[in-house]
């Protein structure tokens, strides 16, 4: 064979090689199927990436844990904040308190913050949202920091909220939610409502707990850090890469499960407006003046409790580019939406014939997409294409 | 260039067109997008394709149609049955009454008959469902046969059925709806769970109306044909590639939409049982000893008024291959299920942006895919990827 005969060899070689391989992760359909990566999780709430193969992963009844997904080992992070509460201590289902978000610092090489939201609890008196950083230095936290207590502490144990997101613009944007079960109990104005009262909102703050300057303007009295209200429990937030927008999920009581856009002043409208029902049915919600409420860009017409969205930037999945991703508890599938700049054109419900409590979905940095599920033996699951 | 150096340059532009063709159709996501074909229908109800290029349209609100997919050009087929009652008379929305279903005879080359389905009016006495079939000559019906007559005539003018379709034994499945609106208005024994009343069925019969002799037995008392029971309101019926199963759609009263798989025998439970509400409040269903009901594969929280189904079979969207293409009249979207075997994987909801009344998906022999849509200025829509 001589010198060009072998370049056309291995030139039609490698050009056959690159249309069979194009066939089979192009041409065939991938479908997503579930693959358990780490197992024995107690109600895993949130997972945050060191790297592709290590990450902070919050039990919402234990610890926050460092975990190793290749060789599976996890080690117990130490020095969490002791006014944790969480729900390990009742059997009461609807108790909502625990560890929530766990978030790692953009700049974690030089600056290694750790932010955490979670239930904390003051003797004698209840329970409140805390959002808090700490630096993680050898599997432990130190230098702790509190940057939101969401007073009052009361004796409720629901809606702690605790979703956070660093936005494109480097703030940390937190959901708290509004902490009732019946909208009965709602002083004159709705705590969600009330600008003054911290509950039912979500807020825009640096890093280390300041106020940014350009926050929107609710007036004097408002509570600091102020960026939307009229919330009820939402816990999923997350930025469109392709608008820098903001989605968050929210929880609805008798239905009225939905997906907003955040926007800086917005009123979302709990409880005076609602996709879905109130839960009870005797509370007529004030006539509040001058007001006016952001609809959804999404409802459903039956009970998801959509949580931990993400939207999904993998290259696994071609056809889901840019979609967002939206797990829930309640029907225990995966909602998958392709969004084209903010209109919403299709959804699809995943995993029909395998239902599990889903708390969140996020991305690896190399662009794997997980789910956590919200059971007593929590699993992180990866969901791949199976041709 | 010498010879080789030739060969080497050709095969490479080959190599790379391949690639770059290979891209173009598979690597790249494809979404559906809409292209219309034909306007000015009234109301159409069913299509049944001659060729890639000419087809049958029946509307519901109107004629019998040839339409050329190329040049438009519409032809009224003459000859139609002269009891046919439709809507045009009346204001009233809630009317069903019309032309519905159109089938081709498998051997049309050899024996061109033209299969359909109608609502006929009896003078003084009122309507019911119609199956007949005839001969296509020349743009006319020709030698017009009654299969099935489903009487009683009455007032009501609701849930006709008028669903068909060929199975792969080359019978004719016929869905017949219940043709009540209020669930008050039952007889005793419910009509659709009475073996005697030939409303709120599902027959089997052969082509020219006789009844196959490997019919299920229902008793003697049982009206000819009878395959399966306790239905409603069933339009879209149509069968599995994969299985031969025969799957067909269902219109709840308040929620309640259904997907069934027909089987010998079945009873899917109207007005007994239903996954929606009945629309009498105060109406008891009687209790019916011995019988048991076929839940349904697959129902709606929500209404969405499902009607003609199709599989897709076609290569442009390869991720759809196998999937039921489900219409919707109330939500004006598209379904989309990914199905094994029986199991129902994931439901996408296509087309939230651009919702209109769709009666009918059906495919081209080459196997593109058309939706028709329900309105006054109907529309024949080719459902193409948009890369």
């Amino acid at each position: 064979m001589n010198k060009l005969m072998l370049s056309l060899t291995v030139v039609l070689m490698g050009c056959s090689q690159g249309q069979k391989s194009s066939k089979q992760h192009s041409n065939l359909p991938s479908f997503p199927s579930k693959k358990i990566i780490l197992e024995g999780l107690n109600h895993p709430w949130s997972i945050a990436f060191l790297s592709n193969k290590e990450a902070l992963i919050s039990e919402k009844d234990g610890n926050l844990l460092r975990v190793d997904l290749q060789s599976k080992e996890k080690y117990i992070i130490k020095g969490f904040p002791t006014d944790l509460t969480d729900s390990i201590r009742v059997i009461h289902f609807g108790d909502n308190s625990g560890i929530f978000e766990v978030l790692i610092d953009p700049h974690f090489e030089t600056e290694p913050w750790i932010y955490m939201s979670y239930a904390a609890k003051k003797k004698g008196v209840g329970t409140t949202t805390k959002v808090v950083r700490a630096k993680l230095e050898n599997d432990s936290l130190v230098n702790h920091e509190t940057l939101i207590e969401a007073e009052p502490y009361t004796r409720e144990y629901f809606h702690y909220g605790g979703g956070m997101v660093f936005g494109p613009d480097g703030k940390i944007y937190v959901t708290i939610g509004e902490r009732l079960f019946w909208e009965r109990d709602e002083p004159e104005i709705p705590i969600a409502q009330d600008v003054k009262d911290k509950r039912g909102k979500i807020y825009r703050i640096n890093p280390d707990g300041s106020i940014p300057d350009d926050n929107p303007d609710f007036g004097k009295e408002a509570v600091p850090g102020l960026y939307g209200m009229g919330i009820r429990a939402a816990q999923g937030i997350t930025v469109q890469p392709e608008t820098n927008k903001i989605w968050f999920s929210e929880h609805g009581t008798i239905q009225g499960d939905e997906i907003n856009i955040l926007e800086a002043r917005a009123n979302y409208g709990w409880p005076n407006v609602t996709s879905g029902k109130l839960r009870s049915s005797d509370y007529k919600p004030p006539k509040l003046d001058g007001v006016s409420f952001t609809p959804p860009v999404w409802f459903w017409h039956h009970t998801v409790a959509p949580t931990g969205l993400t939207f999904y930037t993998g290259d696994e999945f071609p056809q889901w580019k840019n979609n967002l991703i939206v797990p829930g508890l309640s029907r225990g599938s995966l909602w998958r939406f392709r969004i084209e700049d903010e209109t919403i054109k299709s959804a699809e419900e995943l995993f029909l014939d395998d239902r599990v409590r889903i708390r969140k979905a996020r991305q690896s940095p190399d662009g794997k997409l997980y789910i956590l599920t919200d059971e007593d033996n929590g699993k992180l699951i990866q969901i791949k294409p199976q041709y």
